[in-house]
């Protein structure tokens, strides 16, 4: 497959991203094709759907002064992360670790970076829906099928730095299923399934990167990816499902109980 | 950048591991050049290496008797965990989900897929050397200046399937630093580095896949990363400094003391 950057302009509010998108991939001299895959920075969703929040005037409750002393946030934005939480587990250097949408991440999704001072940029509020916005927008356009990531990017245990994962898809599946299957010696295999979607994300993040690149696009050809029409919440597990999660969430659970 | 799957036969103890991804990648019709990353599957090393173990001859001790009751893995198998991992924190399905070597992950590392019947793969026994000896063996044979990766996968939190990761890496920088730096609006920015050693492992992993693939290797050409010395151990963090597993660990710590 090829992983080919887009660069684009600043954005703002109200922007025709689908335009902007395509107008990037005719300016890197690309065309479209059925079977691509188009990654977009979760952030740009951000930027032209206006969820660039001021929290500098937000007051916080004592829970959020609480936390943002603890995680030496300001503590408008730490309450803005509480609102915005599903559950909040505790707090890091500058992390308030949450789980918002199914997804563990640092901060309910919100983020400071790339956004004016005393802004954050909140999370698109349906991230499947937004890739399948673009995806069917794509296709109105351009007759073209392809699939579409949302990327963000977050940390992952005992591991430094960031690495992108997919926020929101449409048009393809997400994970490939080996269970039933037999491996190389013949034995049956268990449980394993792959996260491309991740794996894809990730692959489009070396570009989007995190500071300054005005890379909010990342085009994917050749994809070893079956492109149709998935359910996209399959990337998602429950805490008790999860065989990661379970056993510190379930001794979490009891101990705090 | 390009990502090509490199296609090989199934390896066996003591095979020329430098000379098949050379001849694998003159079959694929590419070459190798400098500022190239090569990924290498951990559990092709093992094959070469010898790391198949019989475990259904192992005597499991009390605590391995009872892990693998919890975990409906056979007790053999969870002994060899035992003995491998630096840290058992709990069980789920299949899993004994553990800290080895500072990575959080499932058994140890170890792995009964691609192995014979009652045979288990383990993880070299130190892969940022691995991928240093195969570096440097690419160099002497061809000259050419590579970063190399060794790759296995895990899963994430609250995420279904699994992720690529660099067990191990040689020859560029794994960690993508913007501390320091600037946003696009002029924030300075704190904490935010980039794994992309991870992210490059998983591009690769897409088509190493989990089964049958026999996709040994994967050839990364024009990967946007800084070839050279680093320090690979710069990729992991402990649990103490870990925004994700501090909050965690921390109050399990506190609770179970």
């Amino acid at each position: 497959m090829r992983v080919i950057p887009l660069k684009s302009r600043v954005v703002k509010r109200g922007d025709d991203l689908v335009g902007l998108l395509l107008d990037s991939i005719e300016a890197a001299g690309e065309s479209l094709d059925d079977g691509d895959i188009v990654a977009v920075a979760d952030k740009v969703i951000a930027h032209v759907k206006g969820r660039i929040v001021d929290y500098s005037s937000i007051k916080p409750s004592e829970e959020a002064v609480k936390l943002a002393r603890e995680a030496e946030l300001e503590p408008g934005f730490a309450e803005l992360v509480l609102e915005h939480s599903d559950l909040v587990i505790g707090t890091a250097y500058r992390t308030i670790l949450t789980i918002k949408d199914g997804v563990l991440v640092a901060n309910a999704g919100i983020d400071h970076k790339n956004a004016p001072g005393g802004h954050a940029a909140l999370w698109p509020e349906d991230p499947n829906r937004e890739a399948e916005e673009i995806r069917l927008e794509i296709l109105r356009r351009t007759s073209r099928r392809v699939g579409v990531i949302v990327v963000d990017s977050r940390l992952a245990p005992l591991r430094r730095g960031t690495t992108g994962f997919a926020l929101g898809i449409s048009g393809f599946k997400g994970v490939r299923d080996f269970r039933g299957g037999r491996d190389l010696f013949g034995n049956r295999i268990y449980v394993t399934m792959m996260n491309v979607a991740d794996e894809l994300a990730s692959a489009a993040h070396l570009y989007m990167g995190e500071a300054a690149e005005l890379t909010p696009f990342v085009l994917i050809k050749d994809p070893p990816v079956e492109l149709g029409d998935f359910d996209p919440e399959l990337l998602k597990i429950s805490p008790e499902e999860c065989a990661y999660f379970k056993p510190l969430y379930s001794k979490l659970a009891s101990k705090l109980r």
